[in-house]
C-alpha cells in the first residue's frame, strides 16, 4: 500500500504527530553495513525543531532506537526498524479545532479520505513530523552510498521568500549550509533569508522557498527507463514531502524560454571519460544518470499554519467561520526541509543502485 | 521492472522506434467497457506527426489494432493488448551515427546502461515515438474516467519559447486549443507561438515550453498518502515522457516568493459543499484531490535533435567530434506532447480511481 | 523488497528471535475497524509456547502493543504497527553452535545468503518466533474479515506423525479443536496424537503433521488470475511459516489417482443459489473462489531441533563433525501452527476481498 | 494487477483462448543474451497439441513471433514482446453451451468474477492454451539460466492416474523422458500410463497426475525470506497453470509420518563443498537454495472436459441441466505440462538469480 516506496531499497513509514512514536521499516539493505545510532542521530538532529530562531521552538527530543535489522553493530540482511518515540505531546488545542480544516494544510481531504477516522491531533499522519521517518531511513542509504560508492547527497536552500542565493559551487555548500540558520550555501543572501523568515514570523505569517540538491559521484547508467526513471522516482518521492509543489531537472522551468542550440550539453572528453561541458540536464538524460552531478530543484509552498485569521467551514455545523491557528510553527519550512530532501534523494538513489548490481547484497566488511 | 507502472490500473509499454511495433498491455481495466478502435485512434491521431507545419513531416500512418481484452465490443476483464506497427522507417541513417550519441538525447546514456546492445536506431526505447503506447493506454483510461466518473483531462500549450499565453478557462481550452497547429488555449499567442516555431526551424534549431493540464469533475478525497500522493504518481508518470524536466502543481514553483497568507486557499462553502475559494494548490493538498480542478505543468526541453552542429564524442574511437543532426523533427515537441500528457494523467488517475473504489471491478453496462 | 506480502492489504514483518522484539506494520486496514489489543492478544495466546506438554516448556510473555494506526479504539486508516519485545532470551548457548548448522534448520543457507552477517541466536529472522508477526497481522485481517463479511477461518491438526484424523465437520472442528492440546478435530485421534508426540519428545526426536484450514462464508467471485490466483497467494503466504513443506486445495495430491468423471464437481442449484453437489476443489476453481468452503492442507515437516546427535560441517574449520541441538523445543510444530496457518490465510482473504471492492476503504462504524 | 508475475524478471500475460493471440511480454531480461525465435519455438512445439494419441488431435500451429526486445540476434534490454497467433479457431460450439459451466472448469467462477463479460470461448482467459505465454516467457529465462549459469529444469510425467514411476536419475529423464508420449523417466511405467490414459480416453473420461520437476545446479544462497521464499514464488507461479491442485518440495506431503531423525538432511562435505548427504528438502531450506537440486512435485488435476454426461445448472434459466462437453482434449494433461511447469519454474528461478545479482544487467555476449 501506500506507506511503502522503493523496490530494493524499500521503506514502511508508520507513526502520528501525536501518536506514539514515528517510525520506519528499511528491507533491503545489504547485510555487512556499519551502523551506528549515531549514523542516524546526526541526520534527525538536523531536522529537529528549536535549533534557531528561524524555527519552530517546539522541543522534540527525538533519540532514535534500532529495533530490528543490526546485530553487534553491523546489519544483517534483516529488515530494520528505526522509530523514535513522541514525548510531550500536547494535544489539548487539537479537539478544539477538529471540525475546522485549516487552510493549506490536509485537514480536510484527509478527512474525506479516512472518514473522519483519522488521527486529526497535529495533522496527524500528514504531519511534517512523518518526515522524522523519511530521515532515519535516508541516513541509513547515506551512510550505504557514501560506503560502497562514495555517493555524497547534499542540499541547500536556494530560495526562500522570493530571496534567491547567487549561484554557488558544492563546496560552498559543504562550507557555509550548516553554519547559518536556514542553510544556504550563499552566507550574505543566507542574512537576508534569516532576517526575511524573522519579519514575516512576527507578523504571524510564513514564507516559502526552494531547495536544491546535488549528488555527488553518482557512477553513469543508473536508472530504469521508461517508467522507473531517476527523475520519475525522485519526484515521487520528494511529493511524499509535505508541502512539495514542484520538482525540477537541471535547468527546470528554467528550460522554457531556451532553444535546443542552448540547452543540449555538448559531449566532450575530459582525463579519457566521456563527459559534458554543461550539466543544463541536471545529470540525467533518459532517465539514467549521466555521471555528472544530479541537480534537483524543490520548491516548498510557505507553511500553511499561520495565525493569521482566514476562513474556513465548520464541518460539522457546516458553517463558514473564521480561524485562527495558534501554536508554534515553523514560518519557513525550508531550514529543516534540508535534511529530508537528502534523506529522500538518498533513499532513491539507494534503492536504483542496487537495481543497477553497483551495491553488492553482502558487504565485505573490515571486520 | 521498468516499463510498467501504476497498480490497479496497470500500463506495461513494449517496442521500439524502428522497431516492429509501439504497444501497450492494459491490464485492471474493468469488464463492461465499450470500448471501440474508434476511441483510441481519435487520439493517437493527434498525437501522429505530420499534422501540421509546426511538426515533423514524417508520415506515420498509426493504425491502432488491439490483440485481446475485447469481445463484442465490451471490455472483458482481460488484459488489452493495443498496438501500432511501425512502417516504412527509415533506419538507413543510423548506422553512420551509431557511434556519436546526440547532444540532449539518451543516446549515451542508453549505450552505458545496456552495454550497447540497445536498439539505437531513431532513439529506440527512448524515443518520443514511444508515447504512441502511453496513449493508446491513455485513451482507454480516459473513455474509463468518463463514462464512469464524468472526469475529463484536457491540456494546451502554456508557453513556447518564452512565449506565454494569457490566463484562460478550461472552456476556452476545449474551444481553441484543437483548432490551432500548437494547441493553445489562447488563439491570439498561439499565432505567435508558431511563428516563433517556424522561425527556429527555419535556422534549424528548437523551442521548449510548457504545457498545462487540467482535470474536471475529479472527485475529492483520491489519492494515497504517504508515498503514493496524487502528486507524485502523477509526476513519475509524467517523467517518462521525454523532454520533461520539471513538474508543478498548481502555483508550483511560483509559490516561492509567496506567503502563507497569499497562498493558502480558504475554505468555503458553495451550493452546500465545501469547495475552496482560490486553488493555488491545484487541486490536491497532502496528496488527495480536493474536488477543486487538478492543475499540473510540465515543462519541456527543446528538441535535442537539431541540425546546427553540436559537439559530441565518438565513443568508439573515443575523439571529439562535430556531429548535424538531420532527419525530420518536431522543432517543438510541445503540440505533439498535449495529448500524451493527458494520457499520461488519465492513466495515474484511472488507477487512483480504481484504488479508491469509484470505478467498480465489473460497468454496469448499457447493453 | 521480501519482508512484506499483499497489496491492498500489505504486511510487513520485522524483528529477529533474540532481537530486542518481533512486529509487523500491516498497511491498508480500512479506517473504522473497531480493534483492541485483546482481538490481537486472544490469537498471540493460542500461539505461545508452554500451553500444553505437547509444546516447548519456554515462557514467552507475549504482550501485543500497539505503535500506530489506531486512534480512540478504531482503525484510523494510518498504517498499524504491532509488536511483542523479546524478553528472557537465554542466547548464551548460541554463540557455541554459532559455526555447525543444525540440519533440517536455515542455519547453513542463511549464513550463505548474508555472508555470516545474520543474526545467527535461534534462527534469527528464520525462526519460527517470527510467526508472531504473522499472527498479530492476520489478527486484525480475521476481525476486518468477520466484521464486514462474516467469514471465518479454522484450522485444526489432521495428521501428526502418520495418525489421521477422521473426517470432521466444521463444526466438530469449532467445538473440538481447542479443548485438546493438539488442536485436533477429532477428540480421539487426538489424544492418540498427543501420546505420539510425547513418546516422540522424549527420546528426543520429533515428528511432522499436516494442517488442515477451513474459510466458511467466503464470497465467490474473489482471487485474480492468471497470476494472482487465490490459490497461488494463499501458498505463497503459506511458504513463509518455517517448516511448510507442501500445499494442497480440495483434494490435492488426491486427485492424481482419479478420474474426471470422479473429480468434477457438479453443479446444482440450492435455494436458488448455484452451488456445487461436492466439493473437491477446495472451494476454489480457475483461481477464484466457488462460494463453497475453501479447504487448504498444509504439510509440516517434522520440528529439525532434536536432541538426538546428528552430522553437520563446522563451517569454520570445514570439518564433519557431530551436533546435539539441546534446549526446550516443540516435538511437534503443528499444534502452535494452527493460529499462525489461519492468520496466514486471512491475511491473503484480507487481501483479495479488498481487491475484489467486497470491503469499502472506509467503514461504516456502529460508534 | 494479476496477469504478470516476477520482480525483476517480469512476465505479463495476455490472450484468450479463441482471441487473436496469445503473448508474452517479459522485461527485465539482461540486454546481451542471444536469442533466436528458434529458442523459442521449440519449447513451444513440446506443448503444442497433436503430437500424440495421448494429447488432444487438435492442430494449433503455434509459430511464435518477436515484437520487440531482440536487435540483432541479442536481447537489446528493451521489454520482450512475443506472441502465437491463433488460427483455424472453431468457436461455433461455444455460443450454444455459454450458459451451462462445466463443471471442474472456470465457467462458473469466471462468470461471476467478470459480471459475464468474459470471453467465455473455449475457457477464454482461464483455458490452457494461455500456458503458451508462460511457455514463451519461460524458454527465454530457461536460455538465459543455461547460458549464464549453467542451471538446467528439468520435468517428467511421475504419476498418471495412479501409476507412478519408479525412483528415476535425472539422467534417465533427461535420456527417456522425451522419447515417450507422456514424458515420464521410466519408460516401463511410460507405456502402462499411456495405455491408461487411452483407456479412459475412450471411455470419454480423463486422469490426473504428478508431475516432477528438478532444477540441477542452482547455486546455492537464492531464495529471499521472510515472504519472498523460493518455495513460496515456484508455488504461487505453478498455480497459475489450469488444473494444478497441490505443490510440493522434497519428500512434500512424505514428511508428515516421518520422525526429525528420518527427516533431517545431514551436512556434509564433499570434495571440499558443505552439501547435504540426503535432499529430503528439496534443495530448499528457509526459502533459500542449498545447492542440491529443488524438487518440486506438481499434482494436475484429471482434465475436466470429459464427454461423459455430468449434472450442471443452466444459469440463463436458473435451472439444472446435463452437459456433455465435445470437442477435442487432452484426455491427460501431464504430458504437454511437462514443458509447462519447466517454464514456470525457470521464470521464478531467473528472478530469483537476477535478484540474488548472480545474473548482471548486461551480458558479456561472446559476439
Amino acid at each position: 500500500m501506500s506507506n511503502s516506496i522503493g523496490r530494493d531499497y524499500r521503506v514502511t513509514s508508520f507513526g502520528e504527530s501525536h501518536g506514539i512514536c514515528v517510525g520506519a521499516v528499511v528491507d533491503g539493505c545489504p547485510a555487512g553495513l556499519r551502523l551506528s545510532i549515531e549514523d542516524i542521530q546526526s541526520e534527525l538532529d538536523r531536522r529537529k525543531p528549536g535549533q534557531s530562531a528561524v524555527a519552530t521552538s517546539r522541543k522534540e527530543e527525538d533519540r532514535v532506537e534500532l529495533l530490528s535489522g543490526v546485530f553487534n553493530g553491523l546489519t544483517s540482511g534483516a529488515p530494520i526498524c528505526a522509530l523514535v518515540w513522541n514525548r510531550d505531546r500536547d494535544s489539548s488545542g487539537y479537539e478544539a479545532r477538529r471540525w475546522t480544516p485549516r487552510p493549506g494544510h490536509a485537514d480536510y481531504t484527509a478527512h474525506l479520505r479516512y472518514g473522519g477516522y483519522n488521527d486529526y491531533r497535529g495533522g496527524g499522519r500528514f504531519s511534517g513530523r512523518i518526515t522524522a521517518s523519511y530521515v532515519m531511513a535516508g541516513a541509513i542509504a547515506k551512510k550505504l552510498l557514501s560506503e560502497v560508492l562514495d555517493v555524497e547527497v547534499l542540499a541547500h536552500a536556494k530560495e526562500i521568500g522570493g530571496l534567491r542565493a547567487r549561484d554557488v559551487s558544492v563546496d560552498e555548500i559543504r562550507r557555509n549550509a550548516e553554519g547559518n540558520p536556514v542553510r544556504c550555501g550563499d552566507p550574505e543572501t543566507a542574512e537576508r533569508m534569516a532576517e526575511l523568515i524573522a519579519e514575516n514570523s512576527e507578523r504571524g505569517d510564513s514564507v516559502g522557498g526552494v531547495v536544491e540538491c546535488f549528488t555527488l559521484n553518482l557512477p553513469p547508467g543508473i536508472g530504469d527507463p521508461v517508467f522507473n526513471t531517476l527523475e520519475g522516482d525522485i519526484a515521487k518521492a520528494l511529493f511524499a514531502v509535505p508541502a512539495v509543489k514542484a520538482v525540477e531537472f537541471g535547468l527546470g522551468r528554467g528550460f522554457s524560454p531556451l532553444k535546443g542550440s542552448e540547452s543540449n550539453d555538448p559531449l566532450t572528453l575530459r582525463d579519457g571519460r566521456v563527459e559534458t561541458e554543461t550539466n543544463r540536464m541536471g545529470g540525467i538524460t533518459g532517465g539514467i544518470s549521466t555521471g555528472m552531478p544530479v541537480e534537483v530543484s524543490v520548491t516548498f509552498k510557505p507553511t500553511p499554519s499561520i495565525s493569521i485569521p482566514q476562513r474556513t467551514v465548520d464541518i460539522e455545523r457546516m458553517e463558514e467561520t473564521t480561524l485562527v491557528v495558534d501554536g508554534r510553527h515553523d514560518p519557513c519550512v525550508v531550514p529543516r526541509a534540508i535534511p529530508v530532501v537528502e534523506s529522500v534523494v538518498a533513499m532513491v538513489l539507494a534503492d536504483h543502485a542496487l537495481r543497477a548490481g553497483l551495491i553488492p547484497r553482502v558487504l565485505e566488511c573490515e571486520g
